[in-house]
């Protein structure tokens, strides 16, 4: 693509006072009048990537944009080397947390694409790139799918302007510290990085979050630049969710079919095990002590882990995590019950109350119901257009391919009861005066789509099954719960075992 | 008070089996109705503390609190050590950032105390514990006048129960995992723990947040207490709530009457020094150096620096923010605007919000208006009532004691402008195009209340100062600015010096 070519932007390009100073009204007006827009809007976020090479004028790009919009829904985030937090998550993790809200401003200085080039860049890092790659175009194709504005600009100087910046910030440590780039972290040389970041800019070019390469060395031709392309898309952006708002549309395209579904396998085929009593007494006490030495073991050695329950209501899943949770050291894990997003989850991607949730190194995150709404409940009540359930298949096979890339063991369990068992239970709630607050509005409405769900279901156990499941047999409680308990307990063994 | 007698809980009480069962169905019936109650009226968190010592059934209980209420609005949390996050923030902070929503539980695995009995008991703790004392007492007496419910257990059993679970843990790890709080860090040596458990507990025993001294030798005599202490407690405070609901009532009394104010100092007679261009443009460039470089010191160092900006509409909040940002490394600091509150926040007491912002070791975190909102706005535009807002001032004053003593810079800067100054100001924002934006509906609003609010500020600096204001004469910006600037670049060089 011809504008990822750096030489392009090494030809000496500059704007005269004169020429920015007749811009440089209407420039600032547009800009702050686009972005009351976006905040009154409130339908999608603002993510700027800033990056570049050092002495191209990173800090005072961000500092114009500061000064011309409203610094106040303008975040800015600059990130150096992982922090202990970042340990057991994936590298995207601190970057998905900190997105902005509908309406707000999010300005990523050297983006997620700095520490990319950095470990890139090493020796023998390849591999390193193209699995960062991998994850920030799913990341970047997530968030422009779902209506974000996405803009990335790497400013650019050559070797010689590049040098001279980092020298005078060897000579003093203060030296323009405001325009030469000087608090960002340290980059690759020269050489080493421009290679590595021409790969990593093709890779991650794409229509609806495309690069913008700029040339830094002239102060009114850099920032004369990026806030124009900033102003023109943002205008754009805005009319494009207004046009959408009045045709009751929504953002992104319906991804390509899926090959067809082969029910073959269907859940409703499902064998339902039972335990005895006695045999449930004898085997249970071991296993909590089983989960519990090896969750000790996978704590010591920093392995995270995630079990994330989905299934029929009544199918047993606040039982099974109830008995998960007591073999478990209450200081590792944390219960998230998905329930309705609160403002702050709603104002976001879908998956953002999920990433904030993710664990530490050494924890256990359980979670009640899941992301997996997204083409369950979502898909069957209609809460979500096709285009944005349909893309979810592969949105969450990204996710949990970050996941279990950067080491989390993570367990998903569907718990599954037969139709007649979950009238039953349900049945049951009503009857049962301690168990009657189990029972929701909700709850019998769902069993009257059991058979819409169980299609639902079946689908996504055949798309999303990169990241295996384990299907619970749950219409015998003492089967589901050591069956649960068990798996858990195995994989949490494996885990520390093989590192 | 008899009840802290710890003696009186070594008396070996026990219940029948027999009569566990009579009690057991009711309480578990009216233990989940009291809770779906509290979660619909949706007003006020349910903080409960189980400290204890080990062995005395601290973890049973849990599982038990688990089991009987809905766990899925219950979060156990179970602190070891302070975390690498901890570092740099209140010894409370991490109390505060996971206390419950309104309507949902905190179950407080050794509450905050256990950390206070530990240092306590060391050799020469008393200063220490003395000092935390005092900010665990503001601590809940600023959830309990909110309208928490704060509900703390000692679970005791004698030193050699003690000693027999101890010793059994010592044996086998896993043994017995679940009843013998061998999951739970540490303790120092009985006879000191006791000691020092008996002074933190006599000095943080209140009416509204009492300790429950419970035996916890007898599972059923232990459980059978604290649930029915609990849901008691629980129902009498859904009825108070609904009492407080009927008469339009707000919780937490009248503090006392404060000593009058006089308002010698008024900010009214503030001296508006002004500072020409030549000497603003010769001055500016090597202040914002010197902050760069103290910051860039102070962050090598760990010190947290807050900067708090308070002020009229006008006042130049944004511009001084803006040029101190400039002067900063963009890794290091991060600006929180406070607008009206999330749903989440406003789910919490309302000094949550600013808690969970506090800046980690070496940050900054600088506030665009902050917790003074409670007795300026909140008191002048009546949003709040005068309880609340009376009680504002000492709970402030805790608050800032906290983060001084635990090392945080606080910069609380008053930045002042004449009722002249203001109206020219907001007059030029009507006429200049790229300053519109910044009149908000509000401003003319606060402007006509000009003197309202200077009452209100004058009250404020008089009642807060215990962490001194630093007042800005604002009608000169270039003065204002330059004061900012050199306020912050002194107080992180004498920080830093000073470690």
């Amino acid at each position: 693509m011809d504008h990822l070519n750096f030489k392009a932007a090494e030809i000496g390009a500059t704007l005269s006072d004169e020429r920015f100073r007749a811009l440089k009204d209407r420039l600032r007006l547009n800009l702050i009048t686009a972005q009351q827009k976006a905040l009154s809007l409130a339908r999608f976020p603002i993510v700027i990537v800033l990056a570049g090479v050092r002495g191209a004028g990173v800090i005072d790009t961000q500092n114009l944009l500061n000064t011309w919009m409203d610094p106040r829904w303008i975040e800015s985030h600059a990130f150096d080397g992982p922090s202990p937090e970042d340990r057991g998550r994936p590298p995207l993790w601190r970057y998905w947390r900190s997105l902005p809200a509908n309406g707000a401003t999010g300005l990523y200085l050297g983006g997620w694409h700095s520490e990319a080039i950095a470990a890139g860049a090493k020796k023998g890092g390849l591999a390193e790139l193209k699995a960062r790659i991998a994850h920030i175009r799913a990341f970047e194709r997530t968030l422009t799918d779902s209506g974000a504005l996405v803009l990335k600009f790497w400013l650019h100087v050559g070797e010689a302007a590049n040098k001279a910046a980092t020298s005078a910030h060897k000579v003093d440590p203060l030296f323009g510290f405001r325009t030469s780039d000087a608090a960002l972290p340290p980059q690759p040389p020269y050489k080493a990085m421009i290679k590595t970041a021409a790969t990593l800019l093709e890779a991650t070019d794409s229509a609806a979050a495309s690069w913008h390469v700029v040339e830094g060395t002239d102060d009114n031709f850099r920032r004369a630049s990026v806030l124009t392309i900033l102003e023109e898309a943002l205008t754009a952006h805005i009319a494009a969710w207004e046009e959408r708002g009045k045709k009751d549309d929504v953002p992104g395209a319906l991804p390509p079919e899926l090959p067809a579904i082969k029910r073959t396998a269907s859940l409703a085929k499902l064998r339902m095990p039972r335990l005895s009593d006695t045999a449930y007494c004898r085997a249970f006490p071991k296993l909590q002590h089983r989960v519990y030495a090896a969750q000790k073991a996978a704590h010591a050695k920093g392995i995270p882990c995630i079990a994330a329950f989905e299934g029929w209501d009544a199918a047993g899943k606040g039982g099974a995590i109830r008995r998960l949770t007591y073999s478990l050291n209450a200081f590792n894990f944390h219960v998230v019950p998905i329930a309705a997003p609160t403002d702050e989850e709603a104002a976001h991607h879908y998956l953002w109350r999920f990433w904030r949730q993710l664990p530490p190194a050494g924890g256990v995150t359980i979670f009640d119901r899941t992301w997996y709404g997204r083409v369950l409940v979502e898909q069957v009540d209609k809460f979500t257009r096709k285009p944005e359930w349909k893309r979810g298949y592969a949105e969450i096979n990204a996710f949990e391919q970050q996941l279990v890339d950067s080491g989390v063991v993570l367990l998903k369990f569907w718990m599954h009861i037969s139709k007649k068992e979950q009238k039953r239970r349900l049945k049951e709630r009503e009857d049962t005066s301690f168990k009657r607050w189990k029972l929701s509005g909700t709850d019998w409405h769902a069993y009257k789509q059991y058979d819409d769900y169980l299609e639902a279901a079946d689908e996504m156990l055949a798309r999303c099954s990169r990241v295996p499941w384990h299907v619970i047999p749950g219409d015998d409680k003492h089967y589901a719960r050591t069956t649960v308990l068990d798996t858990v307990a195995s994989a949490l063994e494996k885990a520390v075992k093989g590192r």
